[in-house]
């Protein structure tokens, strides 16, 4: 499953380059995911209220060309591997209208309770584990790179 | 009592037109904030943990001259009055070496307990309020405007 | 005229509190305001190409209650007034589906060319300021305080 | 070489999870660059005055442990590699007086003019190319991964 998440750069986003700065894409990353959960018909909202938390273990991000106040891009988000343990999400920013990504990325999570302590998704929530992994593996989406 | 805070331009702080972007001074605020009460002998963590919040009522900042990436800035913090309801922080910022402030403002917060319901801080509080009432409002203190 | 603009919240927008904090409403007028202008039949960006900066003078916000990530915002922009030399904006942010506004505020801006000095706009681009002038003032706006 | 940057953390910084947001540490990251090229006896302003853009090409984190409202954190920077097409940064962030790094990462940037074109910097400006050459890659650093 893939998400689409339409954002209008804001002109605080820029920087004295006078382009958006680096600092943005792991925000813009953040809207696609809480989307793209939203699109597997739970919220992230709702997931926190229920002891599950996503903290982040690791970030990458690709920068292939800027990105400008006045444009609009797009984040897809997809599911990129999900494990008991980890999942990670991988993201993909288009300006509106461009056929080539601007910037691509992944964040690596840890499944984890209220605590942010670590828990084992499969044993911890096994039944909305097994429906996550059902919705986000299915249909379209990105390529092996 | 007042409070100096220095605080180093962050590239990221500015926007195209060159200067510090104008939601950045609300955070410098905050950053003066936090020390004027850690000067006052408390953390404003602890007063959290305490169940003691100050979500904000009211903002206002003038810009007089804009900052630049390469700056030091100077946050000048005091409280302006403190009510049993209401506190209100006044602050000044100074490019280093500077005589006039770049930027003034103010900000207005409400006791509140945890669930960010307004206290009567003179009753939730009393020892703790005639504390901060004495330190805040003896010494060093902005001019009336 | 007023303009509206839809907004999600972002969870980087929140904070320890639970709410989005203070220093994201800023930010959130800004984009109304671009909506604002845009909705003129101008870009802000096309104003920069022409020379025409909106430097802040001033801002005021007031919190009337705390938005939460997982809502919708909607930000109402208008001008409340326009002079020669400076401009003022004002918003209104609302939860969607609530009556009541979550926070109100206004912005000042003085008209500046390209190294933010100020100009009288109405001999710097007279016919500019006149036609900004009949579109913002015209139709519906926010009612005087 | 190794710079040492000292932040006091802000409560802005913080998300709803009571925790620093992960888009914070690549803010931090710059905070660190910049102070390692000034410790270099240049400034990343004075670069851009003379026509060098840093671009980022690429970044990546890792996030070990939170970093929390009330903690100070050191950000440690160096050059990990440079190249007259690119120049890669590597950090490490820790929680004052931690042995262990709450993070650490990297940004990859290319040299680029005014226009953000990349341009071969030994050739652009090839006495400061071998300046900061010499100055970044001698002294301490971070060990290989």
């Amino acid at each position: 499953m893939l998400s689409e998440t339409e954002i209008v750069v804001r002109y605080q986003e820029t920087d004295q380059m006078g382009v958006v700065h680096h600092s943005v894409y792991p925000i813009w990353f953040e809207c696609g995911r809480t989307d793209l959960i939203q699109k597997a018909g739970i919220t992230y909202g709702q997931l926190e209220k229920d002891g599950i938390m996503l903290p982040l273990l690791g970030l990458k991000c690709r920068y292939m060309s800027p990105c400008y106040y006045g444009d609009t891009v797009i984040v897809k988000a997809g599911v990129k591997d999900m494990k008991p343990a980890r999942i990670i999400f991988r993201y993909e920013i288009f300006r509106k209208g461009g056929i080539k990504p601007a910037a691509s990325g992944e964040t690596e999570h840890v499944w984890a309770n209220r605590q942010l302590k670590p828990v084992n998704m499969k044993k911890y929530h096994s039944d909305l584990y097994q429906l996550l992994n059902n919705i986000f593996m299915q249909g379209e989406n990105f390529e092996d790179e």
